[in-house]
């Protein structure tokens, strides 16, 4: 396995404004060392050997039991304010790699209630995105013995009451100098709810290491659940957290999100709109006339179409480290290179949107997913709901 | 129907320490008229005739629909922190007696979650309160055609979502204001949940004149809920206030609660424990001596045991004008006056007691007053979120 070292490319340069050490400083997480990339299971994932996860809290925990076959879990969610794109590729698929790997209990949120307190969009409109988004999740294929998908407003009746248990370990000088003035009192709440979701597997399936992939500037969230975990009244461990750079938008680095100016490649696109998103917005670390490229070569540390290859979309650590010496070389032209790049993602969307295309219905394919009565009474009880036992939801 | 002004007991002199015209004019409530009072159905309530009820907002309304036959509404709840006490006896059967004299729709709804944000009491605690609780309000005997009840934690598959609609119309800033700076994240999102419970009848059956009789000093509450009303995102009136004086406590003057220093009774004590209560600890409007009595009278304007008939156990107008006289004359004496109001309560809390006695199981019992599947769907519907055309609870 090729560690990152063996490359030239250094991804702490791919985006001009963040600087990735200064944040673990802030932060006080970790690096991911070479040892902790070694002990992912299967040769590791492109997003781990080639230094995306760079950085994370409590790993070894997570990868300890990971290989001992111990109980352990991944939570990885989405918040549905529109269609899924190429950037939600990442964790979900990155999560389906560790379950079919190491048998990584996979728990999915969808917090539609936090969309609607900060974005300006109707509740038709979230929910709208959030059907649109489950089938895109049911679609990577998760194994439904091990995976489990909940929506904020649809699995209220569990949601509410556990985050409720864990809001009174919240407050509101914490919320406010963690996020900044709320928006509303659902966004004070809010916290709460994702207490509750990076805290689900263990409440459900009893106390494992769990392990947040996430974005570096949303480790302020996993703190507050760690905190939360940190006051012992539930037994649970801390979550950790897997913290990855800011993926590269179309036209160049910067964090990639739907509300950028160049378009998203989105799940449901076509090959051919793949391509022409592509070839006309992928930002190239070329050179401006192709004389000039065979001449001084390209850069591929800020051409997104080797970034999207080198991160995710190349497998094959030979074939990526010779698509960037030829690039540098000039043998390798930028309209080359998006094409290739172009024709990975459409094979690897494809491959996605059939298996969308194959589902049943939402509630029928979600069924296997959802929580049972079982599992929801097990969580009210971890957080101190007492027993059922005239058979009216607790209280 | 004899009116207040019959009596010579001033209401406003009883509670020493609350300035009731000031708080009208803090909060910008009116008077109860003595027209108003004269459109109660059934020569009107003892609550309503004799001033304790004495401010409101958008009465008329109510009065309106109620008169007309139209439909209406009324919320009346409890946070179940501790077994219910003389105190809960009064909103409760008021909510019945308007719903047995004029069909009026009552919701119940019992805040298990706020009494978790504010109170030191563990979720088990707080459970056993909630089933407890519970038992009482069934045992009022509602019309359950005409009555819902809902526990926050039990039907937070409803509660949530609407209150999440609901909190986007309800800042921070509002909630520090009205209530003070919040014990937790829990406390700072209740508001939208007690907002979700005073339109939870409009927004179940349809737009109506909705009452919610409150202890005056409760009234911010409604008036939280009325800013959200009046946004007019929603098909719902505001719902209007029916604020009454704070119900003396056995030793004397001020409000009633669970937390007073002298015991409160119970809705549980038996005939023996209630006489008890009332000999030892009710505070008397009489002389230190008999003789004392005879010659110079008692106060009834200050007497307890006089009181509690006064607002809700003697419903006989000329009785307990009688008794206000005899008492100020002094042929009636402080213990024979403990001894009757011992005795009416006792006969009251007895009918309770074996209506409670003849319940089955709380789940049997509670099922038709719980919201149906469908209601909880239109709910959903009229804040704003999609058909469940498939199935999948809206989202």
């Amino acid at each position: 396995m090729a560690t990152q070292d063996d490359f030239t490319v250094t991804p702490h340069s791919v985006d001009g404004d963040v600087d990735y050490e200064q944040l673990l400083d802030q932060f006080g997480a970790d690096e991911v060392t070479a040892d902790q990339r070694g002990r992912f299971p299967d040769s590791g994932h492109p997003l781990v050997r080639r230094g995306v996860f760079y950085a994370h809290r409590d790993l070894d925990q997570f990868l300890n039991a990971a290989t001992a076959g111990e109980d352990h879990a991944l939570v990885t969610g989405v918040g549905p304010s529109g269609p899924m794109h190429i950037g939600h590729v990442f964790p979900f698929y990155f999560a389906k790699y560790l379950q079919e790997t190491a048998g990584t209990t996979v728990y999915i949120p969808l917090s539609d209630d936090e969309k609607y307190f900060v974005k300006d969009l109707s509740l038709e409109d979230i929910g709208g995105y959030t059907r649109d988004n489950l089938l895109d999740i049911l679609a990577v294929g998760f194994d439904p013995e091990r995976t489990r998908l909940v929506v904020d407003s649809a699995d209220a009746d569990i949601i509410y009451p556990l985050a409720s248990a864990l809001s009174t370990d919240i407050t509101q000088a914490t919320v406010e100098a963690t996020y900044g003035e709320p928006e509303n009192i659902g966004h004070s709440f809010y916290p709460a709810v994702q207490a509750t979701h990076l805290l689900l597997p263990q409440l459900v399936e009893g106390r494992q290491p769990t392990l947040v992939p996430i974005g570096a500037d949303q480790d302020p969230h996993v703190r507050v659940c760690r905190d939360v975990a940190g006051k012992e009244r539930y037994d649970v461990e801390k979550p950790g957290a897997l913290l990855s750079k800011f993926l590269p938008s179309l036209d160049g680095p910067g964090k990639m999100s739907a509300s950028d100016d160049a378009p998203n490649i989105l799940l449901t696109d076509d090959r051919e709109t793949i391509r022409e998103k592509i070839l006309t917005h992928a930002y190239s670390g070329g050179q401006s006339s192709v004389d000039d490229h065979r001449e001084q070569g390209g850069d591929p540390e800020v051409d997104v179409s080797y970034l999207l290859l080198y991160y995710f979309f190349e497998d094959d650590d030979t074939e990526v480290e010779r698509l960037a010496r030829e690039y540098r070389e000039g043998s390798l032209l930028s309209g080359e290179l998006k094409e290739l790049a172009a024709e990975k993602i459409a094979d690897f969307f494809e491959a996605h949107q059939r298996r969308r295309e194959q589902l049943g219905s939402l509630e029928d394919e979600l069924e296997p997913y959802r929580l049972t009565e079982e599992e929801r009474q097990q969580a009210l009880g971890r957080v101190g709901y007492p027993d059922d036992s005239a058979g009216v939801r607790r209280f």
